[in-house]
């Protein structure tokens, strides 16, 4: 059995690959944008091909120390057949065995899984969810998606779409949504939508969401509103999941949630108001413990499953 | 290893026990009222081990050919240790260590389970759900439950009280729910809500769930419309666990069920406008099978499963 590891972070807006070793350190890292070589799969794939070998090389470390890859993708993932089933923000990923052309490109194993599939993998063994049989890992970023871990063990779902959690209708009458329903959680507070409802709140034309969390940390009452006004939407859906999975955990992590000391205080007071007593008065809210490297680290755990 | 099994069906209004053979036929059951029994844990448990001893003497099956006794409780369940935590409607159950002083009145191994999870162990490997790894049965009552058959086996949450779909949270600005929240799916589609809603749209001071069903059997608008009406927030509800649990199957029971005519065409048309297309496409929603045998049924799967 090889040490090393390899992770692959498929974004939307760049690849990011990263080493680990055994210990879990990631010595060595590296990224390339994604658009460049988006034009068309084998385009892509040559170049992640091409990525991980210079990361090998450049560490100087034979094939054989090396445990395997482990490919976090933005979509839908048949994990146990290695196939890539569909990338919504990619195009021309449409059930592309990415795990077999991989593997014959570089002689090394390779094991594909969902992107926020990996961070929850990730965080459960490594990070803010370590020792805990049932919990949901939930990213908020430019979507809003999650990752479950229940009875001890990564839940993909029938179809390996499990976790969209952005997609919790939280409001019968509530805007559109991107993927055509109607008032998801996503619709409320995925990235995009909270710059806009900032900028309803706020008369600037450049407002981030930066400048929201800078404007409540000095105090400033519109902004801690519209903090409190997204925690509450989270908290919402968050309500559903907790009475329906009654989880010990729920870690949150993605961009979003660097706006912790704005949020997490009002996604608690709403679960402990409007969630049932028992699952409520267990659950914790946590944010996750290893930013970037969520997905690194989760690739060494989907590696080692698959032993 | 007896064959026999006997099921134990601990309701608000009745307990109902039943005895099942080897080939799951119910080949005796009875029944009492709750009521009678409820004023004290005590009274009731002593009850419940007379009728199931009145149930073996009065087939005449030796204690040696009965593989145990599994019952269903109306609340939170401590499988593993054979503690029912809390029942909300029937007064005093707390921390009730029912299992131990079962078998120390009976000699019968008994095995306690939260009751609608009890449904959906029966369904799953006897009914609706058989050969599914992922399935949600939904029971649609007084009350709106569901059990969760996830990768292959009954999911109860870290503290026992997983599957509250009644309790997903549809609207955000929607009415009062028993549950203390606000526009849970049961608060909308409680049969007391219900039949409270129906007489909201008909004039008529006996209005019932039966005579709606009859109205719109003869094609009545108003009828349809309220019939429709309790499918589409159903419908929403389900988008919310068809995208967070990509289920194959979800299985639909209850009282309020019998009216599957009105009500699935509309559930399924919901999820299939509202509901991502990956766990949309997949995902199929049918009526459960064994109707009041369910439950028995589950107390065999639930005994054979603790062998």
């Amino acid at each position: 059995m090889g040490k090393y590891v390899i992770g692959v972070d498929v974004g939307g807006t760049n690849i990011k690959l990263g080493l680990a070793d055994a210990r879990l350190n990631v010595i060595d890292r590296t990224k390339f944008a994604t658009e460049c070589f988006a034009s068309d799969p084998t385009f892509l794939i040559n170049e992640i091909a091409k990525q991980i070998s210079s990361l090998i090389e450049r560490n100087a470390i034979s094939d054989r120390n090396i445990s395997g890859i482990g490919i976090g993708l933005p979509g839908i993932v048949d994990h146990s057949k290695g196939i890539v089933r569909f990338l919504p923000n990619i195009s021309g990923w449409k059930d592309i065995p990415l795990k077999k052309i991989l593997e014959k490109k570089l002689g090394i194993r390779a094991c594909l899984e969902n992107d926020v599939n990996l961070i929850a993998l990730g965080e459960w063994k490594f990070g803010a969810g370590r020792k805990v049989e049932n919990m949901v890992c939930m990213t908020l970023g430019t979507g809003v998606g999650s990752g479950l871990i229940l009875n001890g063990s990564l839940y993909r779902g029938y179809s390996f779409s499990a976790g969209e959690l952005g997609h919790i209708p939280i409001n019968e009458e509530g805007p559109v949504c991107g993927c055509g329903s109607y008032g998801c959680l996503e619709s409320y507070v995925g990235n995009k939508r909270l710059v806009l409802r900032a900028s309803e709140m706020i008369n600037d034309p450049d407002i981030s969401l930066e400048k929201m969390h800078a404007l409540a940390k000095k105090g400033n009452r519109t902004a801690l509103k519209f903090w409190d006004e997204a925690a509450t939407h989270i908290g919402h859906a968050l309500v559903g999941v907790v009475n329906m999975l009654n989880p010990q955990r729920i870690v949150i992590g993605g961009g979003v949630s660097n706006n912790h000391e704005f949020l997490f205080k009002t996604i608690h007071a709403v679960i402990q108001k409007k969630a049932m007593k028992v699952p409520a008065s267990v659950v914790k809210i946590v944010r996750a413990q290893l930013g970037n490297d969520a997905g690194i680290l989760g690739a060494h755990v989907l590696v080692h499953e698959h032993k």
